[in-house]
């Protein structure tokens, strides 16, 4: 599997048009905008660029937090933007439970109604829906928190299954996951609705719930595991590197940052 | 349901004499030490203030820790202390992966053999183990994760079921459980085995993963809701609180905490 950039990887040392730079220096030929990224540099400039450095974009981060006031036209906007540069799936990160409620179960179902709401657009744009399961740690930005959740809402809006292209999906973070004792059931029921596969690790001494993650290689997650079974689960993409890292990689030189990816490809 | 306080609670304030005291002070009437802490003052002290405090012992925290190299011994003087205290249960936090391992699934293979090993001398004692799943966010101190999991291994273990006085059985802690979208199908599941239940509550605004946790009615989960499916799983035991708190309760006037666990007790 080749190597993406998601640009939040480098995104406090580099602005998005330095990260392309920086992508064409190193070979990486994939790239995951995040959308505040792309608004600075302008949308039509970012497609621009991504194309001239022939780089493949395989997903824009993200759309969802259906928690918002104005989650609709948002996310609309998300689906036009991703259409425009000719992602192969919008990342959704759900949100979470709206100010003052203990209703985890109702902030659930309106996932699952705002996300039916807005199929039809992301159908008919042909950006597909990748519903991203984050860490139960961090259930206060999202409500969906496993697999097996994920794809029950897969089955729920999309009760036809995922032959041909499906409208939604789920996007596989490595980070979020690899803890699941339903991992492998559940990456083996995803056939044909995996639309991203996101590596980094887990470090033991994690010392913060959003911006501690690992580089590859550095902490106790069975890369190779998992990539395996997210192949025979049919997974044809590229593998894209997040790292959210305050205390380590955001610090480095950004350089040193990509290079050291790349060559931790080798152990993912 | 009573009112039993874990003694990590107020574990910074006070030691373990000081702890009993409070509770007869507070009028309350259940108590689940940890082992450190009775080894301070002496298993048979501590045996004497208990039963001339008129407490009830809830739990003894706690056994497990099967990664450690002398995890048999420690386990066997946990069952034996259990024993001697009249703990309807032993707690067990199972351990995480060895040094340098990546392979998680065989740590918990380990776990189970491990329980698997203890578990004669639990019953002989009448001291039943019970498996704390811990959140996914600690698998780094223990490898089971989910009810699903822990109850997975109760089945495993006592393949005749629950009937009569199990051997093994779970610890529910909202705090490790609540984000759970199977937690009502898993209390369900889990008839007779409920050994202890332990509250807090999740606050939104959670910055360590393990002593960070809020007092009942500080955060965001419903806990009326996860106290009446435990009930319904049979449970009749007290309610055990257990908070962890870097930043806010352990640096309190332990009496204060102790009066606001008791006040709290109202939206349990």
């Amino acid at each position: 599997m080749e190597l993406s950039l998601n640009t939040a990887t480098v995104r406090k040392q580099w602005d998005l048009a330095q990260i392309i730079d920086g992508c064409v220096r190193h070979g990486i030929r994939g790239l995951s905008p995040w959308r505040d990224q792309i608004a600075l540099l302008g949308l039509k400039e970012t497609k621009k660029r991504v194309d001239d450095a022939g780089l493949t974009v395989t997903g824009v981060c993200r759309g969802g937090f259906f928690s918002d006031r104005n989650w609709k036209d948002d996310n609309l906007r998300a689906i036009e933007e991703a259409h425009f540069l000719r992602a192969p799936a919008l990342i959704l990160v759900v949100g979470g439970m709206p100010e003052g409620s203990k209703d985890l179960a109702s902030a659930r179902k309106h996932v699952r109604d705002c996300i039916a709401e807005v199929l039809p657009q992301a159908r008919q744009a042909g950006v597909p829906l990748a519903i991203e399961p984050l860490h139960p740690m961090q259930v206060a930005r999202a409500v969906v928190n496993t697999l097996r959740q994920a794809l029950d809402l897969c089955d729920e809006l999309e009760p036809g299954g995922a032959q041909g292209a499906p409208g939604v999906g789920v996007a596989v973070d490595v980070y979020h996951v690899w803890w699941d004792p339903q991992l492998a059931t559940q990456l083996a029921r995803a056939k044909g609705r995996i639309l991203g596969y996101h590596i980094c690790d887990w470090l033991p001494s994690t010392r913060d719930l959003f911006n501690d993650r690992g580089m590859m290689g550095d902490g106790i997650i069975d890369l190779p595991r998992i990539r395996g079974l997210v192949e025979a689960a049919g997974y044809r993409g590229m593998q894209e590197v997040e790292i959210f890292s305050d205390f380590d990689w955001w610090k480095r030189d950004p350089d040193e940052v990509l290079r050291t990816c790349k060559e931790r490809l080798k152990v993912c």
